[in-house]
C-alpha cells in the first residue's frame, strides 16, 4: 500500500469499501481466495516463521466489504482444507502453509528448498533396471526393449509426505542403482554429480487429479483428495531426452510459482 | 522410436520387456500414468480428431511388462476419471481429452484455443465498480479504498464449463464495464484493444484444490472434485500491476504445459 510521506496516517481515515454485490456464497468464495493468496504469500507466517493470528472476523468483513457470515464461511472453507486452525482464546492461525517451488527453473526438490532448512526424506519404493516399452522408448528416443532405469520414490519434507515420483531414465543412469544417494538426494543433482552430465531443459505438463487408492496410501491422504500431477521430460544440455517422470504432489502441501511473458513484450520478467 | 533405415521392421522382433517388479497396485498406477500421458499427447485422438481405440488389454500388458490384471486396474482408474470409455464390441476410446494451455506465454483462454476451432462462452456472474481492500490494494499498488473493477465469469469451452474466474482490475478498466465484450472475449485481449495498454508479464501460482460447493455448482462437478487453482498478477509492459485474478479450472478439462530451463544452461528451450 502506498502512503504519502510525512503525513500522519490518521489524516487518511480508513475508507469504507463498497459492499460486495454477489451472493453470500460468492462473497465467501472470493474472501477465501484472497485469504488463501495472502496465506501463500506468507502474510500470516510461513513454514518456519513466527505466526501472527489472522485479523478478527469483524476486521476481515470490513476489509473485504462482505458480511461476517461470508467471512465465517470463508474461514470454514480454509479450515476444511487444513490451511488454518482456530485456537480457543488466541485466534485463527495458519497451520498448513504450502511449500513453494519455482517452475521456471528446472530444479530438484531439495535444491528448491535449500533456503528453507527443511529436511527432505526419500523412501525408495522401487529401483531396478528394466526395458523401454513403446511409450518410454519414443519419449527417451531409444529403441523399444532397450535397457532403462526405473525408480519410484516417496518424498517427504519436514516429516510429512509430499510427493510420489516415478522415473524412467536412460541406461547411462544404471550406475545410480548401486548407490544409496537416491535415498537422500534429488535425481537431477545426482545425475550431474555422479554421471558428469549437464541438464538442459524440461517439458512439463500439469494437471489436478483425484488421489487413487495406491497414491492415497503412499501419501497419507484420503482417496479422492486433490493432487497436483506433473509429467516431466528432462533433456540434457546436448538435446538428449534423459529422464521421464510422473510426480504426484499432495495438493495441500505445495504451490508452484512461475513468471510468464506476453509474446512480443520487450520487457523482461520481474526479478525475484 | 528410432528405426534403422532400409531394413524391414520385422527383421527386429518385438522385444519382450522385463516384468515390472512392484506390486500390482503400483504397476497399475504406473501403467495408468503412462497411458494418461499418451492420451494427453493425443496418441488416441484429440479434442476434435478422429479417435482410434486404445490397444487391447493383452497388447498393453505386453508393452508395459505388467499383468493383464494391472492393465485392467489402470483402465478402471482412467475410466473413473472420465478420460476413457469402453464401447461394447468396439474397444476403449478417449472421451475426455483435456485442453492444453501453454503457461510460458501469457495468453487468454480464447487466444490459446485459437487453433482449435472450439467455442469459448462466458457467463458474467458479477461485473461492477468496487473499492480496493488492503490485499488488493497492496497487489495492484494502489491506495486502500481506491476504485477497482471487479468481474466474475464462468468460462465454457465447447459447451462444457471449464473455469471460474475472479478478477480485480485497476480503475482504468472501468470503461470495460459498459461494454458487452466480456461476454465473448478474454480480458487480456480486451484490455489491449479497448484501453490501448500493453501487457508485459505475470506472476502465477498454481495449486490443486478440492471444489467447494459454490465452485462445484458453477462448474458442474461434484463437491471435492480436483480443481487446478491459478492465482495470477499481471503487469503492464510499463511495470504497473494491473490485473489480479483467481481462476479455478476443472481438473478433468485442462492441462497446463510449459518449458523450464536448468539455471546456468546455455541451451535455449526446445522449439514447439
Amino acid at each position: 500500500m502506498r502512503r504519502i510521506p510525512n503525513v500522519p496516517p490518521d489524516r487518511f481515515p480508513r475508507p469504507v469499501p463498497r459492499k460486495y454485490e454477489g451472493t453470500r456464497q460468492d462473497a465467501a468464495r472470493w474472501a477465501r481466495d484472497t485469504l488463501r493468496a495472502q496465506i501463500l504469500d506468507g502474510a500470516y507466517g510461513g513454514l518456519s516463521a513466527v505466526r501472527p493470528p489472522l485479523p478478527s472476523e469483524e476486521r476481515l468483513a470490513t476489509d473485504f466489504g462482505v458480511s461476517r457470515n461470508a467471512i465465517r464461511e470463508a474461514l470454514g472453507l480454509l479450515r476444511s482444507e487444513g490451511l488454518i486452525t482456530r485456537v480457543q482464546g488466541s485466534g485463527t492461525f495458519v497451520t498448513g502453509a504450502k511449500l513453494r517451488q519455482r517452475l521456471d527453473r528446472l530444479e530438484g526438490l531439495a535444491e528448491s528448498l535449500a533456503g528453507h532448512h527443511l529436511s527432505v526424506d526419500n523412501v525408495v519404493l522401487s529401483k531396478y533396471e528394466s526395458t523401454a516399452n513403446p511409450f518410454v522408448a519414443s519419449k527417451l528416443q531409444i529403441d523399444e526393449g532397450a535397457p532403462i532405469v526405473f525408480i519410484e520414490r516417496r518424498r517427504s519434507v519436514g516429516g510429512l509426505p509430499l510427493s510420489l515420483d516415478t522415473t524412467a531414465l536412460r541406461s547411462e543412469a544404471i550406475p545410480l542403482l548401486a548407490n544409496r544417494i537416491l535415498d537422500v538426494d534429488d535425481i537431477f543433482g545426482t545425475l550431474e554429480r555422479e554421471l558428469g552430465v549437464r541438464l538442459g531443459w524440461a517439458e512439463n505438463t500439469f494437471e489436478a487429479v483425484a488421489a487413487d487408492k495406491g497414491s492415497a496410501d503412499h501419501l497419507g491422504v484420503r482417496i479422492g483428495s486433490p493432487l497436483l500431477l506433473l509429467h516431466r521430460l528432462t533433456y540434457l544440455e546436448t538435446g538428449v531426452p534423459f529422464d521421464l517422470e510422473s510426480v504426484r504432489y499432495r495438493g495441500d502441501r505445495l504451490s508452484l510459482v512461475m513468471t510468464s511473458n506476453r509474446v512480443g513484450s520487450g520487457r523482461p520478467p520481474a526479478a525475484e
